[in-house]
């Protein structure tokens, strides 16, 4: 070993510490512990049937093909039935397979994105809170994330003009907003189309892209689909992320970048180097899953799913939070914001919490700089039924004796 | 759109260009074109039954796992299988599974590895040739190559030493040398234990970790295996890559960094963000198809069929080229470098050996600065063994006619 490995590290990795977010969510993994920190899907919405018929299959007809190397631009056949039956026809986009690659999930997407846009001190606006895994992509690259505080319908426009007119008269723009415009991680908070139609007026009045992050927006309870950003705008002023991870499964580690073509290219070169391609085997799978034409159906039941537990996620909430405790009931999505008395902290709470065995992620990890304090967020997809009543049951007694 | 993306890039994606080696790599995979470029593995090799078997097994007996997100550090089993019937046993490498992360192959370790270490300007020696894959992941964080020339035992050592020196002189050091010493791509040299002895003495001299990257260090046709670096050293100074994607196959991206702790920690925590887990699916294939006992038998038939391959391209050689061209015999892998007479440019050759429908990859591709014009980059692992010959034989005409 050489004498002084703690000189050589990158300056982005020196930033990389054992995060108090990552050490905290190793207790919640305790069995005992009734957890709605982590994000994850049920297994129960897995289609583990179909899958296994599709992977058999593709075994059969294609191995040679799937267990190769891929191209980095991605399946052509996934690629091509993203665009043709999803995002031209459903959502409205005006986009080609030119404009779509995909990525080893969201998170690649995030990563990529960072790489080709970000140097070191380069602005990005982020929601006041945002996506953890956004903001954590974000400062790899050495990114001053200015977080804009949301409203109940999401980024608040009067902020966001304040933000980008203080920076214009600094002589900076941001390289470009984040936002997560469908029942958004963490708080649950779903954008209506009129103030989507103001925030990109405000994005081309100010001449910074926006990068929408809507990782399940057909898990919808209730409401309206609001019109994706990019399909708002139809100019190549948005650049969208999409994956299967919440509504088909996590395991595959698929998603897609929508995009100019300008930006896929630079994106693709990038990936190149990244990680060369992703797997053709899930990439595959995906495809060929959807070619069964179940991907509604499977949607439909996760759906049902979800929303049930939503339901008794509020019905519980209701029962037993006490006084001063308010909550989102989202729309669709698998999170919620819980919010505490003003002066109460969550981070402090959450070892309390883990010795009541109920775990939850503290506000503060969602936000680029302060805020969240009592805040948390809330998963509800994970847990079964009974769980999400007596974890709430635990969460309320813990808030009350500590209020 | 806004006004001015060209403006926006971060430095590092300014350098992204659509390279030349892209751009000529795409002709090459016009049907009629013998291609001697692509470094990909004959599908004859991919356990095709085998991984079906597995894959229904995986479905009916864990699918909820491997449907799942899954840990950073990777699929526990794996890792673990991977260090005590391999790692320690084998290649007597003294080491645990905190040494040891599972990544998304091979391109995903060499772009950790640059993102945790390189700062721009920040100087890395590479060999004079390298791989290609290697050089663009480090070119990504600014790093400033310095090659060391081969000889035909691999990296010089008195050219080493003398780099580093006059790198000493001048108060820099670099952050580590990346090696590839066994059938080295491209050349298809490997280093033997003595020099890599030598050069492990450099290196601590001269207090610089090395990076070894040994993709398919098994496919040996004569002679020993030789040493990794790793296991002649054991005190943390080396970081050794390896991966599926030649001995198995490259659709389950798969690969992983054996390292010091603290340098796998920061991997860790670099690869959450990059990508949140290499695909749990794909690594539980691997891990259920080691558990068979039936790799040393896939590598027995993989290691006859590139001998055959290797054996019939030098016959070739030897039937059909010009006098004044000359080729390493490599003792494995899946490449070789040819040399052509000096006043010779492998690149204005290129589209001539297209238009005779024969593929290769231009020498200069694997030099970070100048070099390697009269070089090219031959992969034999492929070609059908009637498409070696014919190649071949166009091969040599297109030179001869251009000498």
């Amino acid at each position: 070993m050489i004498s002084d490995l703690e000189n050589i590290w990158s300056r982005s990795s020196r930033s990389l510490k054992r995060s108090v977010i990552r050490e905290l969510l190793k207790l919640t993994a305790r069995p005992e512990v009734i957890s709605f920190a982590g994000g994850l899907p049920s297994p129960d919405t897995f289609p583990k049937e179909d899958l296994k018929q599709v992977m058999m299959e593709m075994m059969d007809q294609e191995s040679n093909f799937v267990l190769q190397y891929g191209t980095t631009e991605g399946d052509m056949i996934l690629r091509k039935r993203l665009v043709e039956k999803q995002y031209r026809t459903i959502e409205g986009m005006d986009i080609t397979v030119d404009n779509l690659v995909i990525v080893t999930a969201s998170q690649q997407a995030l990563d990529l994105i960072g790489k080709i846009f970000i140097d070191p001190g380069d602005k990005i606006i982020v929601g006041a809170p945002s996506y953890l895994g956004g903001l954590s992509a974000f400062r790899t690259y050495g990114a001053d994330m200015v977080g804009v505080e949301l409203d109940d319908e999401g980024m608040d426009p009067v902020k966001l003009e304040q933000t980008l007119a203080e920076m214009k008269a600094q002589g900076t723009r941001p390289k470009f907003m984040y936002i997560i415009p469908d029942f958004q991680n963490p708080t649950g908070i779903t954008m209506p189309e009129e103030r989507r139609i103001k925030i990109l007026e405000i994005a081309k009045k100010y001449d910074v892209l926006i990068l929408e992050d809507s990782p399940y927006r057909e898990i919808r309870f209730e409401g309206q689909h609001q019109k994706t950003f990019f399909s708002l705008d139809n100019t190549g002023h948005v650049i969208t992320i999409g994956t299967f991870s919440k509504i088909l499964c996590p395991g595959l580690r698929i998603g897609w970048v929508i995009a100019d073509k300008r930006i896929i290219d630079k994106i693709v070169m990038a990936k190149q180097a990244a990680d060369l391609c992703t797997s053709p085997l899930t990439q595959r799978i995906a495809a060929r899953f959807l070619e069964k034409e179940k991907m509604n159906e499977l949607l439909s039941s996760t759906v049902a799913m979800y929303k049930e537990k939503r339901d008794i996620m509020i019905e519980a909430f209701e029962k037993h939070m006490p006084e001063g405790v308010s909550w989102v009931k989202p729309q669709g999505g698998l999170f919620l914001f819980l919010t505490l008395p003003e002066h109460m902290d969550s981070e402090t709470l959450f070892m309390k919490a883990i010795e009541k065995n109920v775990a939850y992620v503290i506000g503060s990890a969602f936000y680029a700089k302060e805020g969240g304090l009592n805040k948390m967020r809330i998963n509800f997809s994970y847990a079964s039924k009974e769980d999400i009543r007596e974890g709430v049951r635990r969460l309320a007694e813990v808030i009350r004796e500590n209020m």
